[in-house]
């Protein structure tokens, strides 16, 4: 495993040593052990790499962002939300445990990642201050929370292409624009809106590509079952179509390198990141 | 209405403002407007107030701890949990809504709390991280959560006094002392540690006069009936007996009174405060 991601785990793992409760400590740690990309605290960590700095001096500010979404994985699964049973491959957290525990471990996580920086000692309260800003704004009512709400609303009737890309912006997009600004916020302040732009495209072409391999692969390529939810649920393919949905994706892969393109940058670490996304093979 | 506590009612909508979803914004002032004493936040007001400073100046660092409140008796009332169909006389935001909008209600308003921090402009930067260490700590996983879950423990196995106490030191206790250290926060840190214990010491004391209360008032004379959940409940009077009880209650009011004695205030609107419960009618 790449060392920077086994920091992560480590680093996770670790703030979680100081939980009193035994059956707590090992839900939250069965809940951020699954097989995981990390793929947003990487983002934080490989941008601030690629303005010269140490990115393993500032792991706290990427798993306090990870552990948001991890506590949001929790509790979109819960009966009461998506209802799922697996993640990860594994049960969910609450078919693991139990559902109570679930809630509170969720709650135990949202509240840990403002501990975390409230704590740290990697950046300046100034620094704090803004990464609580950025975490706050963007996992909560008006933000993440938002993208859930809407999710559950547009079970009940199918949305409109424009309502489509609010679920995609907000469920998925506005972590990943955090991770962005996090990272812009240690490595170079100014270029932080740029970055959040880009976070938002990403988002937004992550999920078309998903919904491009749902409808284009097999089943058994996929390895995975197509569930009747999936197939009833509204798709940008469905939405959009095939065509003018790939055409989407080459639209936004344009924007994305013209944008990374006007960052002056040291390494080019997140650049191979990103490109991680933009060549996803089908 | 108190005006202190009419404004805080008010600053309480006025952070729901902005939230884009009109039901979730419903849902939250719904939560947010239930008929409560808002004895958390005044603490931190009038202990602010008799430092001699202007309590109004504060009114968001309060809301932002009755937020975390709030969204732990909703995620407390929900069927997994507790189970509760009454709050405040009304019924609770799962019923009044339905469970996934609970959830993400109290998801929402543990972020606000954190978000209303880092935007006030009340603070400085150094005392905000200070503020979101203090409500992140108590509220999180060896906090407030780390109570619920060992009053959903004790469901199961009757606790001894050390584990009763336990469990209201953390569910209770936490974000009064909480509170207490907030206000102190502002009016003088020096102070905050004995705040913290006569906070503790006060939310000990304020349940063991609750436990004496449900078991010396007739049904009729509390206004609400005893159910049989609150029959089987492990409780002070059942566990010391209602001699020790009553003499706990004695011990801890010297106590309190006798440490704030030793702190030196410009005005008494915190001991006026604090004397509401330590002279509370059974």
């Amino acid at each position: 495993m790449d060392s920077l991601k086994q920091a992560i785990e480590q680093k996770l793992m670790a703030w979680t040593e100081t939980i009193p409760s035994s059956l707590l400590k090992v839900a939250t740690q069965y809940a951020l052990q699954g097989k995981a990309k990390r793929f947003r605290p990487l983002v934080v960590l490989r941008l601030i790499e690629s303005y010269g700095l140490d990115p393993f001096l500032y792991l706290d500010i990427a798993v306090a962002l990870e552990m948001i979404h991890v506590y949001s994985l929790i509790h979109d699964d819960l009966p009461a939300m998506d209802d799922d049973s697996l993640r990860h491959g594994r049960p969910t957290l609450h078919l693991a445990f139990d559902e109570a525990n679930a809630i509170l471990v969720g709650d135990g996580l949202l509240t840990l990642a403002f501990e975390i920086i409230a704590k740290t000692t990697c950046i300046n309260d100034a620094q704090k201050v803004k990464v609580i800003q950025i975490l706050s704004s963007h996992a909560g009512l008006s933000g993440m929370i938002y993208g859930q709400h809407l999710d559950l609303l547009f079970e009940k009737r199918t949305p409109n292409q424009e309502e489509l890309q609010a679920i995609s912006r907000h469920k998925t997009g506005m972590l990943l624009s955090a991770a962005f600004q996090l990272g812009a916020l240690v490595g170079n302040p100014q270029n932080a809106a740029i970055w959040e732009e880009i976070g938002h495209d990403l988002g937004l072409l992550f999920q078309i590509q998903d919904d491009v391999l749902e409808a284009t692969t097999s089943s058994d390529k996929m390895g995975k079952s197509k569930s009747d939810d999936l197939l009833e649920k509204a798709t940008f393919v469905k939405i959009l179509g095939l065509d003018a949905s790939q055409q989407k994706i080459a639209s936004l892969t344009t924007k994305i390198k013209k944008d990374i393109q006007r960052i002056s940058l040291s390494s080019s670490t997140i650049i191979d990141l990103i490109n991680t996304i933009l060549t996803r093979q089908y």
